[in-house]
């Protein structure tokens, strides 16, 4: 069947007063796009009902001319600025009844806290009623009912919590297998490979536009740019075909492809029972933050030294002031003392120095703003060192450094491996 | 004049199909709910023109009967996929024209990487184009430039880049004092304050709701979520109401308010010559990223240690095995010890330790997930200990103590100042 024209709609007023970011919204388009389906529109509105019943009246009218499937999350709580369920009863002329199964659970819930169905408040009691005649979506983590709506030939509007673990559920378990029901689709395969230090534009014009007829035929590409590294996505029904788009892009590419740096770092240090430790100026504790994002890392991440001062360079790292004075703080000398230093005071296997300007002051004509260098200490003993001149303003350029540092970490740990 | 009718626009296929979040729209909205606006809507479409076109034909439509304010992001960029100006070009009609200044600011980016004019693909240089007869938003951090477009009587559609610093700088610097030109309003007031570790529904039900009568008559208020800590913004045409307000809220919760401690920290520590140094234990470096986040705090920040494992926290900053073991590492006198070895290694005028357990392993029935010892060494040379029960997943609770110990540090430098 043909996919539908899918709209997701978030209420919310905390959405449009910008005082919440809408997390469900782009959750639910990923999940739909690794089923193979595209969203064609994402709305965020405030909960106001005349607003809702307008949008929601325009998709109907949508609904005459194709299948419209939109997925709404938002305004089923118990408070009074809730508008979803009488919006819905509306627009399509209908009553609502109590949800027996769901009104069970929630007199339990009360009954647990000590309380009684006498308790329980109309607008508490309203969260387990849907409209007549709809698919109803069990809630296992909260107490609103979810439901799917006819909307139309083919047509439907799906209403979900907008409190993100009754939603995530409430998709997985009830909606998705509904939904492949409703609108049977084949099975997609998706890839995805980063690139360092490559302009999107590039990537697009040197591999995407050259390949285009070879290989692109039967395949959907995205690429999203980020902090020093572009993330480059392809989807097909055919697996073969997107195993050979990778190897073309490993060929074409051989010293900037990676998989995940941060997935790839961790799981590598992890296993080969490897241990790390930074030295950082300019970005001032981002490696390290990055490095212990993920839960474990203290298997592997001993610690490190913010030595922003040349002072500090000196005095934590061992770096000479003779360095510092003839190369600079920021130097390949500098650099590679600086990596010196951290093996020294923690006998880490593998000690990552960075030094850089950050900007947006302190910048020269030899060493502009976004001059950084990176030294990388091997568990063979020996120094990296490597210079980067990262564009965009004091936040852009320690991401890029910290990114970077860990792409080279990366490759360094894929070599071992080749 | 009354208020446009706000809508935010966010382009990109990577938002619809949930690669990357849209922070720009929440962003917008935000800034202009403090600028005393409502956004009415917000959208997210994918990078296809006939949606792009159709969504703005549908408010320039909606422009005939009043005031429209369409703020669109995104599409501005130099791959195949950017179909902003072409789309806004056939909306109204025109054509467009290069702008110079943009021009000569590519022409210089391309010749320091050593390129010349003739390098510069016709898709980048279609970045310094804009329609006819608009008003021309400067981009002084990247390169595509962004425009005003009118769009009917006293309605406009914006156009900015999708790259949040770009769009960022741009809106500040360049949008709000034309939007403030074209949309007069009256001159409101806005006062804000932060207060620490309490959740909006108390706050809203123990303040708002308490002196809704009497103080809140001609005030909106609104109150965004932190990690740490809820900003509660007031904003009226009366400045004297307003103070009213924040004497009100500074009698109730005297321990617990703030200003924005980013702010008020950078400029305390510049003004009155102090210095600072930081150990880490569970942050792993954010608290001295959060330190160095604004250009000029090498004037303050000497550096720190981030000193992940046991065995660092012994040879870095000389806690005692004894300590550890007594005590563990996640206690009042191993965060009283960090404190006192960082001053050892540093003589800073204050010195920040943190420890705790970031999760989501590692807790136990006494010390939960979540637990968190925060030392500080002030500049008389007392060391003051603070402890926490952070809630949220590993990565709020690494936000919410590193903001609280900037909190902590905002509290010491107030005190100062009585």
């Amino acid at each position: 069947m043909k996919a539908p024209y899918i709209v997701i709609i978030s209420t919310g007023s905390e959405i449009t007063a910008g005082r919440s970011v809408d997390t469900n919204a782009g959750w639910m388009a990923n999940q739909l796009f690794e089923l193979g389906w595209k969203v064609k529109k994402i709305i965020g509105l405030p909960d106001d009902p005349d607003l809702i019943l307008s949008e929601l009246q325009t998709l109907k009218k949508l609904a005459e001319t194709k299948p419209v499937l939109v997925l709404m999350t938002g305004g089923l709580g118990p408070t009074e600025d809730d508008y979803t369920l009488e919006t819905v009863l509306k627009l399509n002329g209908k009553k609502s009844y109590s949800v027996e199964k769901a009104k069970i659970r929630l007199v339990s819930v009360y009954e647990s806290r000590g309380k009684q169905y006498s308790d329980i408040l109309p607008t508490v009691l309203r969260q387990t009623h849907v409209p007549e005649d709809c698919k109803t979506l069990d809630n296992t983590v909260g107490i609103a009912v979810g439901f799917v709506e006819p909307m139309g030939t083919n047509s439907y509007l799906v209403c979900m919590p907008g409190v993100p673990t009754e939603m995530k559920e409430m998709f997985r378990r009830r909606l998705v297998p509904e939904l492949k029901r409703i609108y049977p689709r084949e099975n997609l395969v998706q890839r995805t490979k980063w690139l360092w230090n490559i302009g999107e534009s590039l990537y697009q014009k040197d591999f995407v536009e050259t390949h285009r007829e070879e290989l692109f035929q039967n395949v959907e590409w995205g690429v999203t740019a980020n902090r020093g590294y572009i993330k480059c996505i392809f989807q097909s029904t055919d697996a073969n075909q997107l195993d050979t788009i990778v190897q073309r892009l490993e060929t074409q590419y051989p010293n900037i492809i990676s998989d995940d740096v941060f997935d790839f770092v961790h799981e590598h240090l992890l296993s080969e029972k490897l241990t790390i430790a930074v030295g950082e100026s300019c970005t001032g504790g981002l490696l390290g933050k990055k490095l212990t994002d993920t839960a474990g890392s203290s298997s592997y991440f001993l610690g490190g030294f913010l030595t922003y001062s040349n002072k500090m360079k000196e005095s934590l790292l061992g770096v000479s002031s003779e360095t510092l004075q003839q190369f600079g703080a920021v130097s390949k000398e500098t650099a590679e003392a600086m990596a010196k230093g951290i093996f020294e005071k923690t006998n880490a296997d593998y000690c990552i120095s960075i030094t850089g300007i950050a900007g947006p002051d302190g910048g020269t004509e030899l060493k502009p703003v976004g001059t950084v260098w990176i030294g990388l200490k091997t568990p063979d003993g020996s120094i990296q060192t490597h210079s980067y001149l990262f564009p965009g303003n004091r936040e852009g350029i320690r991401e890029n450094a910290s990114n970077t540092a860990l792409f080279l970490l990366n490759q360094s740990l894929k070599q071992r491996n080749v």
